[in-house]
Order: C-alpha cells, then sequence, then structure tokens
C-alpha cells in the first residue's frame, strides 16, 4: 500500500496545526486510487513528528511512504531538517521505500493557482 | 491599470528571496491581460518592504493594487502583520483600490497541485 504524509512546519497557534490537518483530508479524498494513506506530521512545534508519522503510516500497512515537504522555500528545513528526520526511519526501515518528494514552491502550476486568488 | 502585489514572508538566505522575484517573473507572464503591474515585496528580512511594493506600482501607474500573501496559514502575519503593513498606504492614498486576496493556503485547487509533486 502507498502512504502519503504531508509535512507541514507545525505552529504554537493549534488553528494552524488544524489547517494542515484538515488539507490532509481533502487530499486523501482527492489521492484516492494513487494512495492508499494519506497522514500529516510536523517538522516542530507540533506532532506527531515527522518520524511518528512515518511510522503510523507503516502501522497502517504502507509498503512505501511519499514525504511531501508543505513548504514554500527551499530552505534550511527542506534542505537538511526534513531529510535528517526522514533519514531516521530509512535506517530503522531499509527494506521499505521511504522518499522525499519536491516541496510545494517547486509546483509548475503555482503562478496559476496565485491568480485564482485574485478572482 | 491593475498591479499584483506577490507578498511573501523574507528570508536571511537571498536565495529565498530570489525564488520569490522568480515566482513573480512568471506570475507576470501568467497574469497577462488581467494585471498590468506585477511586483514583490517581504513582510520582514528583506526588501522591498510591503508599502515600498505598494509605491513601487502606484509609481509605475497602477490605480488598483492586489496584495496577495504568499502564506500558508492563517497566522499572525496574515491576520494582523500584513493588514497594517498595508494599511499604512492605504492611508496615504485614501482614493486609490489597495486590497488584500486571500493568502495561498485558501486556494481550493491546494490538493491536486500537491498531488503533482508525488508524480
Amino acid at each position: 500500500m502507498n502512504a502519503l504524509l504531508l509535512v507541514a512546519h507545525g505552529s504554537r497557534r493549534s488553528e494552524s496545526n488544524e489547517e494542515v490537518a484538515e488539507l490532509a483530508g481533502r487530499l486523501a479524498e482527492r489521492a484516492e486510487g494513487r494512495f492508499d494513506i494519506v497522514k500529516y506530521a510536523f517538522l516542530e512545534l507540533a506532532t506527531p513528528s515527522i518520524p511518528d508519522g512515518i511510522e503510523q503510516c507503516l502501522q497502517s500497512g504502507a509498503d512505501s511512504v511519499s514525504v511531501l515537504p508543505y513548504f514554500l522555500a527551499r530552505g534550511t528545513h527542506v534542505v537538511e531538517d526534513i531529510p535528517e528526520q526522514v533519514a531516521i526511519k530509512q535506517k530503522q526501515y531499509p527494506d521499505t521505500d521511504i522518499h522525499i518528494t519536491p516541496y510545494l514552491g517547486t509546483v509548475a502550476e503555482l503562478p496559476d493557482v496565485l491568480l485564482k486568488l485574485t478572482e
């Protein structure tokens, strides 16, 4: 089974974390047929952590986990912190496909998406 | 003339700020016919500031400025800080249409855009 793990920064504001949980729910609806499991995790300030989120996917039966960084810029979080957290589980489960996808800020369609906000 | 001002957080990393400048360039191409002017500004840590970005739009001949928050969560930056910065120019130019659009995190198409990253 394929799992998608949406990884956000995490906030002290519970409302921001709930926005991520809600987005993961909408993602699950749209991902039907592509991902059997959709969960979310936070880099910091909120739970579940990234390793715990990956573990949740594996416990749900995933044999492949795509970790999707919900980040706009190619900063330290994207380049170092998320890979470090994911590596913990990659080492623990060397025979499982656990990989990181490109981050949100790289999506070619961003200009069109942004223009929708001005309609 | 209509102007679109993309407002990002701003980073100490110049590469992150350049990503925003580059995105504004792509936005300008896609916005043809809708916006005559497309510029960018930063809430903090980088220039131009939001008031300076709005001023640039007006000096370029804009009589309407749409300020678009390039933010994912409805946090303090979106709810308080950006409106405060925009209000400086709204007070200075009471007869000009200077308004804030919904922020990126509200776009209904986000799940589909995120799924493209997993292809």
